[in-house]
Order: structure tokens, then sequence, then C-alpha cells
């Protein structure tokens, strides 16, 4: 029996610049979570994906990137282990089902969807200046989706939660 | 070569009964958009998805339901067709893909995800009833997803959109 | 409730000539399907995909593809009914989960991924000049897959395994 | 950047006892792939997966096991990181695409099945002890489909593919 990382999923947008404020959130998310000895998870590709790889190898920590092609080539220079799902946008799921919790961070449409998944097979969601998503009669304040204003409150929140 | 009907897709939730609004809305959407020819796609289980077949069949039409499991009996019964596809919510992507327009009724997260999906993908999405989203930067006005204030008019802009 | 067709999925190569044997075995496949009142489920491309549509359609059946890409419009336009799965290869579960037996006709690798995928499932595969397979230990004789001659004989097994 | 390990796949039965030949032959092939400074990828449960693991974390290395369901408590105690797919058998599809090449030892349908993935996405088997498949036409000699005997033999060639 080995001892195995806890595993923390970070989801957000490929688009974005390195020096945008999602990626730099998405760095000192990544950062964080290898000081606390988590393993992160994450989509593998560019953006706050690969900015939060940076952060977590950098920091001497373990990024797993699960592309959503048959090859793992299509993964940012910064994932320590790479799956490569071959099943597209259906990766979302396998990326928010690998996490005990996720943190989002800003995002586009696919981030909204793992947002719904995640919280669809009960995963805590804590979302940093991300998607603001209000449901109607019983999802009414949409629970389980915790808001954070720093990637520092994100990371405290992810680490209570598990 | 066949002439194939248009496919809409309907999303939303699986856990409403017969007579609730949602259902109600559901069972409307699917008697309309099969009176316009179409055919529609859906999750195929109970709920949301189980009276716009109800709807569809009841006035003549085609209702396909792509169901989570690997075992065409989880669909509910008035489903013309059955697609087993074998991957839990994994599926919810097949459903949006599947319909040229989606609309959304009601819905939990399950629900929210597709949306997402359906976005990504490039679907338009009639939003009838359902979570409402708000992205941050260039998401700001969620582009694509349009709301809808009765079944008959979330068909017209569903047609509108094909 | 509505009726509901039974549904036998027919799998085989995306790759062979209109006249070629294993097109030809799959178009009469096809049509004795449609015949005997079952819609036919399959992979929704070219080949013997194709073939079976054209022929079960022509007979006046039904013919629904489950194809690789987000994008119905890759169906053959034999199929009547399409589901984009959106999930590359791994749409061959889907495939051989929606039908209650499987009828394998020719075929390259994708097709032994599909008899492999069905027979895990439980799903009876009849082989009509396909893949032959020998396991070790106890699947020895391959278990739950019937080889037949002729179009003809292939339905009549289908039928008898339903 | 970071220095990424190669990685190899290893499928086969998850019904076997410990002692068994798969196992046995598993449990070498897992160690002599870490001692080569390979990571495993395989998926995750028990028998040859959980042997393969043993082997290759006993030696030090790295297993990364890509589970059917949503739930990461579903691995096998000796990976080191595991990916839950939530796709059910459609998981097949990510085990194989995430090694450069694939090692087959013993193995149920399931592992047919993957066979049959990992040569339709190009990705060079090697068949240890497992099955036997002849195709027809084109197909008829399996290419890229290379016999092993021996746990030592089957690593060599994998190495020798990659």
């Amino acid at each position: 029996m080995v001892s195995r990382r806890q595993q923390v999923a970070v989801i957000g947008t490929s688009d974005c610049e390195p020096d945008s404020e999602p990626a730099e959130l998405a760095e000192e998310v990544g950062r964080l979570l290898a000081g606390a000895g988590m393993a992160l998870v994450c989509g593998g590709l560019t953006g706050v994906m690969e900015a939060a790889c940076r952060g977590a190898t950098g920091a001497g920590g373990v990024a797993i990137g699960i592309v959503p092609s048959s090859e793992t080539e299509e993964a940012n220079p910064f994932c320590t282990h790479v799956v490569a799902a071959g099943i597209g946008h259906a990766r979302n799921l396998a990326v928010v089902s690998s996490g005990e919790v996720v943190i989002a961070i800003g995002g586009e449409w696919g981030t909204l969807s793992e947002i719904g998944l995640a919280r669809a097979i009960g995963r805590p969601v804590i979302a940093l200046r991300t998607w603001t998503v209000h449901g109607r009669d019983r999802m009414a304040d949409a629970p389980g989706v915790v808001p954070a204003e720093s990637a520092r409150e994100a990371v405290e929140l992810a680490l209570e939660a598990l």
C-alpha cells in the first residue's frame, strides 16, 4: 500500500494570458496546493490550467493533466503526469471527479459545465472570480458553491472541505 | 438518401412531479416540437425528460432518449428510440450535441452542466425558467443563452435559431 | 407509453467500397432487420455502417447513427436519426450498448474493440466474416460470439438471441 | 517546464488471484517498468492492474490508475495517483491513450476491447499470454500486436517501441 496525496481539481479558462488576473490567481493556487501536500488535477491545457500546473510544479508538487484528445503531447509542459482521455469535452467529468474538491477560477463555458458536473456528483466547489449561478426552486442558492476572494482564501476553503 | 427530421434537445431536471410547472412546460414544448416536425432528443429519464417525451409522442412525434447507463430499459416509456450511452453523466455531452438547438427547462446541476457543454460546442440555448448564469470578463452577458417565458415562446425561439 | 422497436447494433469497418463483400452483407443485414421490424443502430459513418443504413431505410426501416464527433452532419445520408456523441472512439460503447444483440461484419480495430465492449456488458455477438478471437484460460472459447456464414443466418441468429 | 516520465499502459483482467500467472507476470512488468524510469498507467482496479501497480510502486515507481467510476476510492491501494473517469467501460480508451505503448497480460473481454482501441489510435501492443486475434482481409496478420513470452521480453519490446 502506498501513501497517496489528496487531489484537488482546478478548473478555468484555457484562453488567458500568463499575466492576466485568472492566470496569476491560478499560479498562486497551484503553489499553495503543492505547499499543502496536495496533488493538483486539471484539464492539462493552456491558460488557467497551465498557470496552476506551473505554480504546483514550481513548488515541487505534482500536476496531473487530463487532456481531451488521445495525445499526451497536447498537455502543457508543466504537467508531471498526463491522462489522454480521448473523449473531448466529456473529459470535464474526469477532471472534477478526480478532485476531492474543485477550485474554479475565471472561466468560460467549459468551466460552467465543470461546475455543474462537480455539483452533480457531490464535489464541493470553491468559486474564485468565476461564474455566478442562480437556480430556481430548490436550487435557489446554489448550495455547495462557496465564493472566495483570493487564492489564499480559495485554498483554505478547499482544505477545510476535504 | 433519407429525409431526416431536424433535432432539438430538451434538458431539465429528472426530479419533478408530472403536474409541476417544469413538467407541464416540458410536455407542451414536446408537443409543439412534434407539431413543427422536429424530433426531440433528451436524456431519456424521468421528470422534464419524460414529460417532454410524452408531449412529443402524444402528438405523433419522435422522442430519442440518451440514457446514462448501458441499459436501454433505463429509459422512460415515452421514448421511441433509446441510446444507452454507458458513460454516466458524460452522456450530457451527447444530449446537447445531438440537438441543433437546446431548450433548458427548470433543472438541477446536471442541467447547468448541459448549458455549459451546449455553449462550449456552439449550440444556442433557450432558457425557460432555468438557471441564470453571469460570467465574468468576456462572458459577462452569457451570449447564446436566450430567455423565454412560455413553452410557445421557447419553441418559437428554437425554430428561429435553426 | 409508446411501442418501441427492438434495436440491433451492426458494427464493422468504415473503410470498404459499396460493392465489396462486407458492404453487400451489411446492406442485406440492414434490409432483413428492417423487414423483421427491428431498428438498426450503428456508428453512423461510411462503409459497413452506411451500407447497413441504406439496407434498413431502403426497406422502410429505422437507422440510428451514433457518430464520434459533436456534429450530426458527420452521419451518412441513410440515417433516420443521429446521435452526435462527441466522445470519439468511446462512442463504440454507446453503439453496442444500444443494441440488444450485436452483428459484426468484417471490420478493423474499432470493430474488435466493439466486440470486446459488447461482450464485457453481456451483449451476444453474431460474427459474420469478422475477427476471430481466441482467449486464454477461462475465455478459451470466446463464449457469446456466434459465427454466421451469411446475412440471412446472422439475422436469424440475432433474432433468436433477443 | 518539468521533466515528465514516459508512460506505459498495462492492461489485463481484474479477476485473478495474486499468485496466478497473469498477476505474477504483471507484478514483474510493473517492477521492470519502474526500474526503467517509466510511469505505469492502468485501469486502477484489481487483478492484473493491482499486481502491476504493486510491482511498480514496490520498486519506487509511479502508478496511475484510471478507474471507471467517479470515485477515486475505487482504486487499488498501490496507485500513486488516481483519475476517476466517471464513464464506465469507456475509460478503457483513456487507459490505452495515456500509454505510449501498451502491454496486455492475460485478460477478459475488457482487455480485448482495449487491444482494439489501442490499435485504432495507433498504439503498439505487446501481447503477453493474452488474446490471439486473427483479422480478415487487410488485417489478416494483426499488425502492431507483438507477442512476448516473458515479462522481461514484454518490457524490452515496449521500450524498443517507444
